[in-house]
């Protein structure tokens, strides 16, 4: 149970800490037959990068994921699909002032109190590299399933939020800037808005959308394992996630059930869609959207009291080099994380009938 | 998979149509040794109950719980424990207009897609009765945690909202108004609109905040099991839930780093706790809160167009007795989902260190 | 983990001890649209039921299944199917004698080491009347697997045993006599033997074998969850079980290769069936084939030198009714065993190739 | 539920063909605080390796695990410890022979039958390669749970049996032989008929046996997860397995139940052993024992008529370089596994009382 598995039919398990050897995972579940673009993968790694732009953390970590297994000539055979990300720079210099020392908001503590002990370089496990595993095994769960398009994108940084409604927007447009967001005007400001926050040695939060089209009707299951349920526990185990909400979220508590009931269409899709392309915990076809909340990064380049492991009163500050907002490389991993609930639900949905 | 079970280690799976001969479950893992009151299990199975205040469904249902295993001489033994709720009224003479009628918003459309068959009566599996089961289930576990304190009540309903801050909240009040509010003034307004809304034929949404006291440090998984998103999944699996968010929520996306880091206490504790006591998903002792966004009910006594089973346009209207709001009444379904989750941690962690 | 749950797809969960208000199940993941007839249910319960022939328990236990849940209109609806069969004769008079004793070869020491508590009415959770809702279960997932035929039958009694190839066995024989032998002369001389043993105050172990026909190719997955090992757990979580192996079994250990390789004929079938049906964990479409050993029943009618609670010596003798051979009843147990194998794996199969 | 990953808190996730990059696996939920000997548990996996003495494969594999993750300043830190062991021979010209033929008693045809492609290069992920991850994983348990004691032999080579009681026998000896077998003289004997059956071309079956020692009392689960079900399906996962039968086992079923129950001495403890160590699926502290059937490789140095994928008729021989008999390297197979299910129950059995 100790938490490092994500999917019941389509399996990620990862491992590895931010200045071990090496990071890595094993994909269990992925059916025997499906073509693997191995470029693919390591682009949408190479999404999620530090250093790939000038707003987010400068690090030099090259992330070039090697496959030992799970694939012959091209197709993976339905056997468990290993990988590794060996990590580049495994010293551990910059890390010696928080050996002992606990970084408020940090995981430093609640490691400490859980475990006895810690790998305190750069975050140990609790750091947000280990999200690059899953960046992976959801570029596998893309190709396996191709018709399905996840498209995530920044909404808000900080109090910018981009206005538009989803229909208005072109998602082709939003690799088109280093903050990943749709509408060139709000990515223009959120980004002037960064980097105004990073001189300050401050951070700031945000939120990311993700809109899923072309859904398969029938998927999740009832009662516990809602769809929106795993999406949204998928979309909370991403590091830094406050909160989460789809269909017409927290707004639509304000509604009444005469506003907010989306009326079929003879096909049975919807007029409207408050539902948010599920009811019941099961798609309907519509397209799926929700909302992920991020929390500034803890890490500041300010002068900060906090305590160390005695329960002495020290001061410390942030070193080395960190994102100013996590948001535009947490992008490709909201898609990931996306694509492993919903190729685990398809394969699960297999046995609902005869 | 098929998504009846919810934990690992305490584990509750339930059964049970709204109108088949009774709903139960099956409580696994509890502990042997604890002292069970049964009579508190059934009084917070009456907080759930239908018919129990003005501003609820005035549906008649027992809902008395009966225990058929798991323990002896007034104390579990360790071994399962299996109780079921007859249902009182299984008649069906008031769904026979909805056999072939998908109703908006409903999970209808979405279970025949599934399975292709449905038990169409009063929404089968789908419907909110499955949670009575839940809340045996959880008042289980708040006899297992009995340290623990867990207050979830009605934050808002529609527009109006509860105003004040937890630490200015009486608990004791939550249960002296219909409303579930603790906050009287806030309650009255609420109460008010509720039956305005009931009078209009119409329903309304609302939030429901959940504050847990006395919480262990250390419990939560790393990585995908973090425990605020179980805790999220947990409360995203109750019918007509639309949004998480603990801690900070969505409000903490709009600040810096410098005024949302928590800082500590000599103690370990923490001067602000915008954290919501979860920090890298493991506990650290401070208080957990969250908030739970509960869409309107979809049922409701105006006339809508529809469509049936052949794809053809068809007007319905709700009948019989149903919720207009179903916030006050899902108040002790998401305690009892909190106190699930705890548990299960509670027993995951024991593990974690020799 | 308590461990009363068996299956991943295709999923029971039992509770209930011999001697509280019931006991019952809830199976998980049966798909919908099977049209179910519930009598066959009863029936193969009636074959497993105290008192049904001389050689058996005399104790007279009703052992009616009744369904909660799960099925609507004749046919499941792929909701899990909840069921309970009330305990008719709740007295616990027979047992004071055990209160503080630990019968030898029983589970009353251990399960006091493990819970610190322990129902000691008649075994408890440990009696073999759970057993009773294995039964219910592998009746219907033998409906859902309607065209799979599973032949359980006794092949030995203490040292008598059934001296015939599989192939020469008439099936259809098996029900024909009281000891469940599908050779007449044979069950003659069991049926004999287990009578005397009776008389004797005594209680003799044996071995039932069980084939397995119609088996589709490629159940079974690789590595940990090999088709045989979940067959083999499967039986040996039977009570009083003490090993199981298939094909050539233990005896194919003292075979060559060149003797026990199955060579093929050009339609994939195999000459011989050393593999029994098995190979590499996968089922290759011959008949599948195992034997499982029972140990006599402990409760025997003779004095025994024991201790009790307080590690003092005390002499015991049982009383009551019990079984003299466990075998007879433990045939519909395995077949119903090996039936929710194949069925969940007939389901997770559904997910090995696009 | 591919199928790869084996416990449920001690839990093993292996990958790997045997002829592609590499095999390797995660541990994951290894409790912090261990120190690990990475030395040792190299030794275990030389004791696996290819080309140790004369009577096994003389294939090159230097087999060198190296750690990835979840172990700091030498010791764990409870998070999951990733390996991989590099597959030091990637290069397939052995292999051409078998691409489209299937060989008998292998899984060639139902792993084609199941994921309809598949690795052919040394039989891929049925290769009993991955096993070498299984030995790395129980080496780890070993370290988990040093007051217990694994003792795994050879106890049967075809039909010459280890014929002493495990009272008699020195465990001490069973690395002084290339069989590893306790007892000299028949450790003598079975070398002699491994190395005449090889002169065949030939191969052979035989059996292991493993004795637990130093067992905590109450480990196991009640009903469907005993402890020698989970044991069983462990050995019965292991490559080549037919049988497990544990305590008295198969001779059992002959016995009365005068004569097989253990009765007790003041302690708790037995004076005789026929339980073998488990009673109602929990152990009782004493000595756990059990059997192991391993049937003769299947791959022969001799001419076999076989099919290939197209139904024809054509004929093999085995190239290369195999064992002739997978008893001697399969032993610490078996004491890996068990390692691995006690370190599982010992956690778990951490939540079965308060």
């Amino acid at each position: 149970m100790a938490g490092n598995s994500f999917g019941k039919l389509f399996k990620l398990t990862t491992f590895g800490e931010s200045h071990g050897q090496a990071i890595g995972g094993i994909i269990d579940g992925c059916p025997a037959g499906i073509k693997l673009d191995l470029e693919k993968i390591q682009t949408e790694l190479n999404r999620r990068k530090p250093g790939q732009s000038a707003i987010v953390t400068q690090r030099k970590e090259p992330d070039t994921v090697e496959f030992y297994s799970g694939t012959f000539e091209g197709e993976t055979t339905g056997t468990p699909i290993g990988f590794v990300i060996k990590n580049a720079n495994q010293k551990s210099k910059d890390y010696s002032h928080i050996k002992d020392t606990y970084r408020p908001s940090h995981a430093d503590y609640t490691y400490d109190e859980k475990y006895g002990v810690r790998d305190y370089r750069g975050g140990g496990r609790s750091s947000a590299r280990e999200t690059a595993c899953r960046v992976v095994a959801g570029a596998v769960a893309k190709q396996f399933l191709k018709d399905i398009q996840f498209n995530a994108y920044t909404a808000s940084v900080g109090k910018i939020e981009l206005d538009k409604n989803i229909k208005e927007l072109d998602f082709s447009l939003i690799e088109t800037n280093a903050v990943r967001c749709p509408d060139p005007a709000s990515a223009e400001k959120m980004e002037d808005y960064i980097k105004q926050i990073r001189k300050e040695g401050d951070t700031v939060g945000g939120t990311v959308q993700c809109v899923i089209r072309n859904m398969p009707k029938g998927l999740g299951e009832p009662v516990f394992d809602k769809l929106h349920a795993e999406l949204g526990k998928a979309m909370l185990s991403i590091n830094a996630v406050k909160g989460f909400e789809y269909g017409s979220g927290f707004e639509g508590t304000k509604m009444k059930g005469s506003e907010h009931n989306d009326l079929f269409n003879e096909d049975g899709s919807t007029k409207t869609n408050l539902s948010g392309g599920i009811q019941g915990g099961i798609s309907n076809g519509m397209d799926i959207y929700f909302n992920v909340a991020f929390k500034p990064v803890a890490t500041i380049m300010q002068k900060q009291e906090t305590i160390n492991k005695q329960g002495e009163n020290v001061e410390m500050q942030g070193k080395g080099r960190h994102d100013p907002c996590v948001v535009p490389r947490a992008v490709p991993i909201v898609e990931a994380m996306a694509a492993l609930v919903i190729a685990d639900y398809l394969l699960q949905n297999k046995s609902s009938k005869i």
